[in-house]
């Protein structure tokens, strides 16, 4: 499998030996620059990476220097959501070829601390996560990562849909926490692109009826070809009253807050059936937010925190090559490596229009 | 077994035809009145309750009326906790004999509901609740009720031991609830009488730590003899940064609230490690209580509100019968039926010095 | 909503006061007689019955008068896969109501007992299940059941589709008990009816990959049509070598055995990855079936056996009414009432041909 | 923390540079031979091997030359279970320190398969486990190993208790493997090492009625010693009568069967309640055994095979060092490392009165 090295189609002029990069030098500008193509190691795989989403940590960081506990100190490359070709091995890698397509999972995890060992890797306190400072991230021609980190993919599934595992990895891992049965109703606030491919997650576990809140309407209408069953625009509707109606006053099985808001939180804590289950997948601006605790323990509700993922993506890829899930409806925007600014700008001001913008660092 | 009818038993003089009860015929007052004793039903049993706890939802409803939905709007017999011997059983009674000594349940469930279907029955609607408006409760000398709602007790397990399995079973649920291991750490806020029956809990469910808090020594020293291993006073010494400590900085596995204080439930859920569960047993006053949300999905915590309990009074009396658990030193008032009144005006106003207030109707 | 009582509409010449019945009055033989129309007891709704599946357990007593533990010892009425039309309800119904088009489960359970209070109520002792000696079934006109035992079903879905949600319950019934997850791969041995309907039940909870076995070709056809993506004719092709072809060496995640066969049981196991799990739905003539036992250790497989079903009634008519599920394939035969022995034989004798026989009782 | 290397602690005299270590040239036969002290990777420790216990796989090696698929094709060293005192540690070890005394883990896992990643690395097929062909094992003064494979124990458990960590962990596993909950009742067949440690292993989950199975009295003496609640000889005695009349008729919560007897594994079976469940830890000789598959289906039985363990030695240190368990029951032979041989044939040859054999590296 594994006929020439790195080195050897380098010189061979089937590798180039520099690519550019999308180098964010400080928070608000962007650099094209040119940078040696990584060596891979041992275990690692060369990714030609052919499709990289723009999430929303990455303008967190382009805006704001930081997100959370994390922040921007060194110039660093942004983007995580990435799908590409894997064009050099490394030496000991067994379960990666040349000319797979891959899509790839951005946090290598160590495997040994008590986290990995638990099967909960995502709480890993030594994760390596792309384009989480200091680590360099995806708006490169070409990223060398640990073989266990990428997932082959289908022919008939594009990169930038295989991009679209990272966000939609998000909604599946909150699936499996909130233990979301077929049958069931869901309840999704929020429709940006965590929104729409938790709604996609929901649709392949079998949710019964998935009802949707926003205040745009395109994202709405995204939301409903991707199975939501019903959609509320907050502008106009109250979201509580509409799912009580929806579900003849019982409330739904599950509901997951992606927005961030502390209303929509408060709506998916009371949207809830006695026993229902909610996710919490949104992370608010401010820390303290109003909970009604007698409600929570009179209807014993179970509340799970949502950090990234784990062990979902074979199965996302799954999903997305399937026929249900139709991932296109949120691609928007497109971008070549070398306009990486502007797609990160177009992304920041058309938050109305614009749901996924993906750049294209080989094309 | 059942030779006997309550009718027959009723005319040998081997039952008497009235009896004694304790009657809050408006909140802040209580009667002792004479009323008939109750006919058993086909599939019920006649208890003589020997032994009665005093709760804090008696005190709620002798003082204020009400706990939350449920309000008194007529004459009421409070008392839930209870245990006593069974003296006349139904013509259909195939579980239960005259002379069994037993542990009462006191929610009697619809059983063809949902929830009671599902296994969730502290969840059913239609639940019939001792001493819950308008259910009578157990301040009486004879106690009709189904027989699956009793539980057969050992010779060596005293009746107002027995009578305890009622706040036992909170802290059972919260145990199966939190999905509890042995070897675990637990943290346990508020040391009334629920807060000490669940240190029982987590110690009969092999925790390897329990760290108590509380403002009263007396009921520190309390959860030591039940198997507490760390107690801390919040007067002196701040809880979190004490359980960081006992923790090596790592936090605890699992952590339950139980005094209903907005303080202890934060400092319950600060206590945690990454990926820890908390549980919400005590019903704080207000609603709204602020939670730091962010730090539930970045630590991915798992809440799990608590309302009652299901399916724990045969573990429960298992434990109690065994040697792990002295639960002994949470009764610290004994009364009379007569003086019911005294036994509640006592629970009220020493709330420092009396854990367990027992009231004996057939003393 | 309860405005007539059946007494009345009897009266009003609304319900008929006699119907038709066939009774097997001995294993061999059926009886079209004339019987009363059940009175409905305070809790219960009278359900004129439009379709009745027939199952391989009526099969079973009409040919050998037994099926384990159950033997029929007196005349008993067959047929439990039903669905029908409310007609009148008891006094205290409160759930359903006259008009209702329904499903109905045909396990009235105690409600009770430890296995009931626990949610696992199919391992309730003193179950009443149409059709089980002595409980008489549905090859009726009218049946008075529990209120709680009916499932309201969409005006689109047939009444005989909705009689398939018996079969159906059990493959849900084992999705749940295996935790099937969406994007799992499931090899299903035995494409008789339950076989069929757990292909659809895989279906429904997400399975990326349904494979199933069979020896005849209309059966396989069957399931390809109800959502199976794998087929194996197992007269031509060895099961375990097709499977293992299948997922690159690695096993099936789940494998549901249905078929009661050695040697399918086997395939099944060997079928499975490191930490698979099986599913035991089929019931061997045989009791004692050889397992490799090593393997089942080395590999840490889990096995669950399936007992009927519990909670799966209001799920499977979700499922049925969307467009995941098109049951019809599987009705080959329908028979009005008074042919009932006629459809039981033509089940016995066209088990290749024949999928599900249903019996129409008035029409 | 790391202050000096092993190179340097080697020059200094602190550390030898040779060591004996019992070597099995072919099977049947053991020479002590002097080894170089095993240099520690960058993230491995060096620990000093102060116990190890003789488990049955080592016998099996030693007598036979094979256990299952495992088979010995070159000189091998010995020995899994073992404990010692970390005398160097690797430049970029962060958890473990010079001077800590340690249970040691034996099997290495990778970290970064589908078993490992979701949390069953004892499913890993690239796992390096001490004493398994071709991987040396512990019979030697020194061993490097992982960091993470190392875990503190506290200073008044012994090195050879601190062994018997590892046939503790298949106990603990198989709670975790069938949900032991605490209150539960248990029936463990086969008192050997790990059904002993199993006992202990089930009172430390809180277990409220542990029944054994043995031949030997000198062995249910022991289980009764490490919380073992009913002992029966199965010479003498009925098991499954026996446990039924414990149970009164009802069956028991879990079994597991530890010995390899087909037997033992049906009374196993036999001797749970409706909805039990079943471990099968012992390895039979034979593939095939024959199971009651119509039982486990009509009472819904659960099986779950045991292949050793995951995340169970913090876990199993905390047992140890409470008062919970006296393992040291369990030690009834010692031997210095110079006696590998005399160990090996003890434990074959006086199979009634040894329980479990340890050797001494360094003493």
């Amino acid at each position: 499998m594994n006929k020439y090295t790195q080195a050897a189609l380098s010189v061979s002029g089937k590798l180039p030996l520099t690519m550019r990069a999308a180098v964010m030098p400080k928070p608000g500008s962007i650099e094209i620059r040119e940078l040696p193509v990584p060596q891979v190691g041992d275990h690692e795989v060369l990714v030609k990476i052919m499709a990289v989403g723009v999430c929303g940590s990455d303008l967190h960081y382009y805006e704001h220097g930081r997100v959370g506990r994390f922040i921007v100190e060194q110039p660093i490359i942004l983007g995580h959501e990435c799908a590409g070709l894997i064009v050099a091995i490394g030496d000991k890698v067994t379960q990666a070829s040349i000319g797979d397509r891959v899509a790839v999972e951005p946090g290598v995890t160590c495997g040994h601390c008590r986290a990995c060992k638990a099967g909960r890797y995502n709480l890993c306190p030594d994760v390596q996560f792309l384009a989480t400072p200091p680590v360099d991230g995806a708006f490169v021609q070409y990223l060398a990562i640990r073989e266990d980190m990428v997932f082959r993919i289908p022919d008939h599934l594009s990169y930038e849909e295989a991009a679209l595992n990272e966000p939609f990895s998000v909604g599946i891992h909150a699936a499996k926490r909130t233990r979301l049965q077929a049958g069931e109703t869901v309840a999704i606030m929020g429709m940006g692109p965590v929104g729409l491919m938790a709604v996609a997650a929901a649709k392949s576990y079998g949710a019964a009826r998935i009802m949707v809140t926003d205040l745009e309407e395109v994202r709405l209408q995204a939301a409903m070809r991707l199975g939501a069953t019903h959609a509320v625009n907050i502008r106009n509707e109250d979201a509580l009253e509409a799912i009580r109606q929806w579900t003849d006053g019982a409330g739904v099985d599950v509901a997951w807050e992606t927005a961030g808001s502390p209303q929509a939180l408060q709506s998916a804590l009371y949207s809830l059936r006695r026993g229902g289950r909610l996710a919490i997948i949104g992370l608010p601006a401010q820390d303290q937010i109003p909970l009604d605790v007698p409600f929570i323990a009179d209807s014993e509700i179970d509340i799970y925190g949502i950090f990234r993922y784990a062990n979902t993506y074979s199965k996302g890829v799954e999903f997305l090559a399937s026929e249900n899930v139709d991932s296109s409806v949120l691609i928007t925007d497109r971008y070549p490596l070398a306009e990486t600014r502007e797609a990160l700008e177009r992304a920041i001001h058309n938050k109305s229009g614009s749901l996924k913008v993906i750049v294209y660092p080989n094309e």
